[in-house]
């Protein structure tokens, strides 16, 4: 078993509800759901930290956002709007540490964001 | 004068507090901040919403991060933690319509993200 959770269910270790794949980028429902649609979009390569993000994941980290709207697009939210969310270390809350970009919508999402 | 009010600031046709630049990014306080430190870190190139984003600007987009990340390590927030949160669109109260990524740190960050 991988340390990284959710390289557990990049290899289908452990189960999730994916809605998104790709060669480089993974997305699935989050379990603790704070929108309608709550999704995860993750790269397959293991970075710990917005603060590990080296110049050679820009374009990964990017796709993270096309795999976003993608999934926004099929769920009928590109109009109307969503929110993505990264979290950094303990004060942003942060609880797994393979970086994560939250895609909130179906909801109204109020300011400040947290 | 720029139409898009950020491409005014990239141009110096408005002022801006800049606390972040490369050849490609630029970045500067929010004029509403919701923490104490609050930063927008946007491309300088013009992308609309996050639906906007296409492939050639995946690596402009991951920038955005690795800005994000050495912004907050120059402040002294790398370690304890941040967020970064990009609105597209009504639903998430997006208002400028250049992309944008919100930084923000120096306080403990609540869930859900508004």
């Amino acid at each position: 078993m991988s340390e990284d959770l959710f390289l557990k269910i990049i290899n289908r270790e452990i189960p999730a509800d994916i809605v998104y794949e790709t060669d480089s980028v993974l997305a699935f429902r989050d379990i603790n759901p704070q929108a309608p649609l709550h999704v995860l979009v993750i790269p397959k390569t293991h970075i710990r930290t917005i603060n590990d993000i080296g110049a050679e994941h820009t374009a990964l980290v990017g796709e993270l956002f096309t795999a976003a709207a993608a999934i926004a697009a099929e769920h009928g939210y590109a109009d109307d709007g969503y929110r993505v969310v990264m979290n950094c270390n303990e004060a942003a809350g942060q609880t797994v540490f393979h970086i994560h970009l939250h895609l909130l919508a179906g909801r109204s999402l109020s300011w400040p964001p947290g």
